[in-house]
């Protein structure tokens, strides 16, 4: 099997980008990431998108060809494929498209995602999110999106005495974070106390706990690591590519506070990579909700079960920490276009690990990981890359 | 890269499935072929899934997990991956889940579709598969499905000469063929008179030129070519894989009645296989309308463009002929359970390369091609199959 890099990537600002289109977006994302790797159109054999739910948001399925029209690649006839894993379905494109160059059926591939989610009125986007939980056993009987991830977070403090601070801490380092992120939803910086005062969503999560509703798209080119070297000089290796599933339902689960589906692929993930968690110098990870980054880093193995909750208040999860956890302000600040997120990862860890993040640039970062659920943990995505 | 072989299959019976779920479904036909491949669940380490619109259909994404789960891989945290690609959701299931067994990721994987189309009223289903067109620049100006292959159709006759016979020449093949596959949704014969005189949909295609909205699932099982021995005395290996892509709108095409897509990707796929289009004993092509036979032949190259018309009239096409065309009943009237047909195609294939076909068995098959088509042709899938 080939070994894969990422010679370039590109990201647009995350937000509600009410003037442009599904197709803006892609085109806007492609052509950051085409001139950030120096390859030409012609070079491309293969696409691959993560989109949740263009049928509900846009009505429109069929979105790899859509992708592959609007970037012009359709007159070349370039393969174009479509993965959905509901908010995984972006870390699910990134690894596709590693299957397909390391096949040896593609050699210069684009994995790409996108979401346009602001098209609809309020319910329908609440709806469609609820479509990656399980339709028949959980939202039918009242369940939405946020309570499922509220019962998580409920036991997870009743079970391992997590406090109410310690998630709004996760969401205060994030928006820290997406404050020094040009392509941040969220600029603003906010506080323990803003979190607390915030809206109740699901007790005991608040609309400061919530990653909100989002617009955008982002994209990485990945070529055989052999001829990495031809089209940059700071290519990013993967060194990992695992994916896991796990019961759609919440309560078919053994245990609620562990997301198996994450363990799982973690574990695979630093098998294949040969690594050991302390040689990771800082990880993008899924926090839809603060619980989700505190469940994360323990089913990552980055901390033992029950203490991810002090790892933000205790300042282990910072930049300048022992283990910096999404500088790019995660889901929580830097938006959620649910497609996209599993890219935004990829494209936060080149940068990163090109040394070009800036003021938010984790100093000396080697070998970053990124992580990305699908529903409450149905799918999880788990990729190590180094530069 | 890794040679790939099927070593089982499995297909529900298609139709207007009321009492079972896509949940149902989906059981239903991986316990055929996990039966027929003489694998055990513990050996799977892969899943793909073609669905085109859970979204819409069943309100539920996230499709992977659902199967995985239902399947009682989520226990064992099986990769589970959803693709779409309209109505080729099923041959892009099959070819990604080659590329993860030829890539050394995976090594025992199912390539299934699913799609239950009965559980929403009229209008519903026809608006969930316009989403397979270009919704901004073709169903937002009036443009239904139906409409738009009639224009194909319309052209085609206009400029080759095609009759109105001859389109409904390829239903009467179909319904024949179908008549005698136990799966097929349409067991009964047709006559270009019945065919002829049925309710216009969109000029000139009438109902009896359109495959139906059906439920119904499909799966296959691959192993890497040098393993299949091990489990099948009959493994039907895959001698090409090819994809490839096209403009979404049909406004956009430099010439309507061919579809780019499927002659790229035959070009493609018989030059992965090193075989001729003679070497071809028989083909499972995209007749979701009539005209769609007729133009897939003419592109696959087995015909002249613009003698595809003649070919059923002729004979050519039937179990009998030079080169039979859709012996299951093709999506006319085997039913177009859309996520599902690919997956469909290659399963006919397996059965007619054993000589397992009964009835419908094409005498010394040794090689067969599946051909499927998303949308109006914005994705094509072509696979060389062997025994």
């Amino acid at each position: 099997m080939r070994s894969v890099s990422i010679i370039g990537a590109g990201c647009t600002r995350f937000g509600e980008r009410w003037e442009d289109s599904l197709r803006d977006l892609v085109v806007e994302t492609g052509i950051m990431a085409l001139e950030d790797s120096n390859v030409s159109g012609e070079e491309i054999d293969g696409l691959y998108v993560g989109n949740m739910s263009g049928g509900r948001f846009v009505e429109q399925e069929h979105i790899g060809a859509l992708i592959s029209d609007c970037a012009g690649l359709s007159r070349l006839h370039v393969p174009s494929t479509r993965v959905e894993a509901a908010c995984a379905s972006g870390g699910l494109a990134l690894r596709q498209a590693v299957l397909a160059v390391a096949s040896g059926y593609s050699d210069v591939v684009i994995a790409a995602g996108v979401e346009k989610m602001t098209d609809v009125t309020g319910g329908v986007a609440a709806d469609a999110l609820a479509a990656a939980a399980d339709r028949e056993w959980e939202c039918f009987f009242g369940a939405t999106f946020p309570a499922l991830y509220a019962m998580i977070a409920r036991l997870h403090m009743h079970r391992y005495g997590t406090t109410r601070e310690e998630l709004a801490q996760v969401a205060v380092k994030n928006h820290h974070n997406g404050s020094m992120n040009p392509i941040s939803q969220y600029q603003m910086e906010i506080t323990v106390e803003k979190v607390l005062r915030s809206p109740l969503v699901a007790d005991p999560l608040r609309v400061l706990d919530c990653s909100p509703i989002t617009d955008g798209a982002a994209a990485v080119v990945l070529v055989p690591t052999k001829i990495a070297h031809k089209y940059s000089d700071a290519p990013i290796k993967i060194l990992a590519t695992a994916q896991a599933s796990d019961t759609l339902a919440l309560h078919d689960r053994r245990n609620i506070t562990t997301l198996d589906a994450t363990v799982h692929a973690a574990k695979k993930a630093f098998g294949q990579a040969g690594l050991e968690r302390k040689d990771i110098d800082l990880a993008e990870v899924h926090d839809a909700f603060t619980i989700g980054e505190i469940a994360a880093i323990e089913d990552l193995g980055f901390v033992e079960k029950g203490e991810g909750g002090k790892a933000a208040e205790e300042g282990l999860t910072w930049i300048g920490g022992k283990l910096p956890i999404n500088t790019s302000g995660g889901l929580k600040a830097c938006g959620h276009p649910v497609g996209a997120t599993g890219i935004k990862q990829a494209y936060e860890m080149v940068l990163q690990l090109r040394g070009e993040a800036g003021k938010r640039q984790v100093e000396g970062a080697k070998v970053g990981l990124t992580h990305n659920v699908g529903g409450c943990g149905g799918t999880a995505l788990v990729h190590i890359l180094s530069r």
